[in-house]
């Protein structure tokens, strides 16, 4: 993901100096592609540039990478721009460090996937002070097909979780309507077309059901991210006391794909513990 | 339902006979209306008409009209056409008594509402022999604004039960994604947009969403036959050996408004129950 947010900035004229992955060989290969130096430690980077882009997998790794011995040293001026799916705490917590360290933190929290980073059509949803976006604007829209202001850090990430936690819920209904359907013996192309002209139409009928019914669990969104996400929507309604059946029954679901090791398979193998005679 | 379906023929030019209902000055006034007769009981109907429309609101309902002492009373010839939503078993009973009789049924499973009904625009999934299908066809095709034959009698129930299933599944999720964003003080109109551009869109996003927001619970598909609709479809997958948790939880929900006296609210009302400070 990151890569490819370079590789686009890049296309688009911007100077990008630096990069870093926790694999070294990997930030050298795109620092070569990009013309950029690969910076082995944290604090270099936050040295050569003025703005920072950060995508890591959770919250632990968000934590790790904000301290101050790592891209919070002499960090004033800087602004951290966070693409990572993580709690909105976290991105509370972040917010607070960098205001210490003299830095900025915006959230840019995005609803799309790897091909949308390369190609700039992302969709962002930015979460901070609302002065600092207008200074980057430009840059995001160059990585953005649709832009939009949300509020304090940590309000983007909430908007994400609650887009990722209805997406999951209705991915997992999905497959439990085309599992049922596979076990009644009907032909799953007109069931789907019959589901896309009624209420039980949905983004994830288009871009899921036929992954479902061939077993093509290429990843673009994992079940372990599902899980996490979901995970997070779910404790966010246990702290405002909101009851939510159907997403816990959803992310028991995707806990059940990574207990029995398909975790990395794509959200739609979700099927694979709906419809008959898979496990 | 029934009532829209024969003025709908009427104006097509059909010659509707008879009309009959449980309530007698329903059924009178509509007679009047259609300029048509107004049966007291079934054997009449059977005996004014070739094809007959029914449109009950349950499996007992079902039953009842289809013995040898109501609809089934000198039967032989006759067509019916059988509109309610219930249980796949019950068509097919239905269709064995009809063919002792002599008479033929077809199941018409609708995925749409009154409004469709009256100008003509349901959406049809048809069940039964084809070659009554074909002989009725021209008659369906002036009901409907999208007309499926889906295989022998049952099968479109069955569709139809996977269709309200899903449907509700999302429903059911929708409301706790607006719960949980009204709960975190999320701008919803924000929210329900980013839904609509992100792997959250639904149908019954564009449907139920406003309604949830503003409590608007006015019906068109009642809590309660969700819950007779999710039943059925959760029965299906409990004789298929099909897990689905989700519709489980989704039945539980709409099993709870019908409890605190909320059943014939629109399904919409499932918002109650996730939004802060309903309940």
């Amino acid at each position: 993901m990151g890569a490819n947010m370079a590789r686009r900035l890049k296309d688009c004229g911007h100077n990008v100096t630096v990069v870093q992955d926790a694999r070294e060989d990997v930030a050298r290969e795109l620092a070569e592609e990009l013309g950029a130096s690969a910076a082995t430690e944290l604090p270099s980077v936050t040295a050569a540039a003025d703005i920072i882009f950060t995508v890591v997998t959770d919250d632990a790794a968000m934590r790790a990478i904000f301290t101050e011995e790592a891209l919070l040293k002499h960090a004033a001026g800087k602004i951290f721009i966070n693409c990572a799916t993580v709690s909105p705490e976290v991105h509370e917590e972040i917010g607070i460090a960098c205001r210490k360290a003299g830095a900025h933190a915006l959230e840019a929290c995005m609803a799309s996937s790897i091909p949308q980073a390369r190609d700039g059509s992302l969709y962002l949803m930015i979460g901070g002070e609302e002065q600092v976006f207008q200074q980057v604007e430009p840059l995001l829209q160059d990585l953005s097909a649709s832009l939009r202001y949300v509020g304090p850090v940590g309000k983007a990430a909430q908007v994400k979780a609650l887009v990722n936690m209805v997406m999951n819920m209705n991915t997992a209904a999905l497959a439990e309507g085309l599992g049922l359907g596979q076990a009644l013996g009907l032909d799953l192309e007109m069931l789907c077309e019959v589901f896309s002209q009624t209420g039980a139409n949905s983004r994830v009928l288009e871009t899921d059901a036929a992954d479902m019914r061939d077993r093509d669990h290429d990843c673009f969104f994992s079940a372990a991210h599902a899980a996490k996400d979901s995970g997070i929507a779910n404790a966010l309604a246990e702290q405002a006391g909101v009851k939510v059946p159907l997403s816990q029954a959803t992310a028991a679901q995707y806990r059940k794909l990574i207990e029995i090791g398909r975790g990395e398979l794509d959200k739609s193998a979700v099927a694979e513990l709906t419809f008959p005679g898979r496990l």
